[in-house]
């Protein structure tokens, strides 16, 4: 595995592979990786002849008032993970590497962007479609990896590639939990020891809302008030949504009927966390 | 030369002519093709073993009350031309094969796209910029022509392709002229008889701002004023805009120092107008 941190230098190492007649696969992320990003590279490297793994912390997508300088890295750590997960390459380019000084171009999405993390984090997939526009353009992935986890982004990025015509298939892959139900996410390095307890009420909320879903329940309302009631039971839980949408469009539904994604976002403490399941009737 | 509708056909043939490692130029038009277009599909045909001309009156480019549906088309004729230019591929789609129902995505510009024409058409560049990277990804071409005569379109395609990482060259072509001066374009079809004697005012201001710049004048005021004093001795000429700007950000500059865009835009009748000339200091 080799590390690379220029858009130049992976190019033609992609070039090289494209040559060879090599399939590419791609796992975008911040870094700090744990076993939900583990799942995707080792899905990438089954699926794929090579394996990029691009460990960037998008400016673009953090709000003013977000976690952009705290968030936690670790590379020699990340390092290890890709190399036995199967990474060919780890692209890990510097701020300036992926944005110039007179840096202007921004891929923006309507209507999907702005139900969900859009409504308290408005530029925040704005700043994911741009990056993931330009990690597009510099690999040139055959196939690129994300997490259920982040259910409106995957979905976003989904309609972006159909929209823009990209020529890359994006795989969603399963949410990785904790053995206590805890989804994965870097963000839970931010949870203190109690915290981290508390945290498990996300996911124990969504089960008990799957629980009444296959009881027959289809009104969204009732669903979302039976989540709401978990977590208020904890009172250092903060809720920040609670919705049930059309699991492509990410449109609000008052009743179920079809694709349904279930997502909810919390604040324990500091960390705001987000958790989601999907159900198809 | 065959005509394609569909993107599946297009990028079919695309992958063929890479797979015999043929290069790719693409010319993006809206068609009802003139010697301007004619010129850039020949340079194009010079340097690349390929050529697609794309044939697409983009919706999303057209402001609310703008030429989109009087826009001239001549699809009989643009084929001809683009034949004995060299053209391999036209792709010509419709507006349903380019924008699906749930179209949500748009790539927008901030800084480049807010001066001269993006003052009277705000939502122009976003409709330009996107429909151009969806091209790129349709067609994926090794270079990409586009005119001088839309030195504005030419600077923001250019900073797009930087800033969103397209592995494209976007190469920009001279401005084509009638005998009289007149900058060839599509709308030179709106004129009238006596509007396109009239019409000739643009090029002539433009050579009297060249004359004086020539002869030492700095002042972007200056230079401007004696546009208008031209332009305005037409009484049936309305000016939109007349900027003198730096031809790579198109900021407006006071004087001039280094690379300078004079560009213009007139009102003939109904027809609004284009032109522009540049000069390194």
């Amino acid at each position: 595995m080799i590390i690379l941190n220029t858009i130049e230098e992976i190019r033609e190492q992609v070039k090289k592979f494209k040559n060879e007649g090599l399939s590419v696969g791609l796992v975008p992320t911040m870094g700090y990786l744990h076993e939900g990003h583990e799942s995707l590279i080792k899905r990438a490297s089954k699926e794929n002849d090579k394996v990029v793994v691009s460990i960037f912390i998008n400016p673009t997508q953090f709000g003013e008032n977000e976690d952009l300088d705290s968030y936690p890295r670790d590379l020699e750590r990340d390092t290890i993970i890709c190399e036995n997960a199967g990474a060919d390459i780890i692209f890990n380019p510097n701020k300036e590497e992926i944005y110039n000084n007179d840096f202007s171009t921004f891929v923006e999405m309507n209507n999907l962007s702005n139900e969900l993390c859009g409504k308290s984090r408005p530029t925040h997939f704005g700043g994911v479609c741009t990056v993931v526009s330009k990690l597009f353009n510099i690999v040139k992935p055959d196939k690129a990896y994300f997490g259920q986890k982040d259910a409106q982004q995957l979905a976003i990025i989904k309609r972006m590639v159909i929209d823009l015509n990209f020529d890359v298939e994006v795989i969603g892959c399963p949410i990785i939990r904790e053995k206590d139900g805890l989804a994965k996410s870097s963000r839970n390095s931010y949870l203190s020891e109690e915290e981290r307890k508390i945290a498990t009420i996300l996911n124990k909320a969504l089960n008990h809302a799957k629980k009444i879903i296959f009881d027959g329940e289809k009104n969204s309302n009732i669903i979302v008030e039976a989540i709401k009631e978990v977590i208020n039971k904890e009172p250092r839980a903060t809720i920040d949504y609670i919705e049930v949408v059309d699991s492509v469009s990410i449109k609000p539904i008052e009743y179920i009927e079809m694709s349904v994604l279930v997502a909810i976002a919390v604040y324990i403490g500091k960390a705001r966390l987000i958790d989601n399941f999907t159900y198809e009737v």
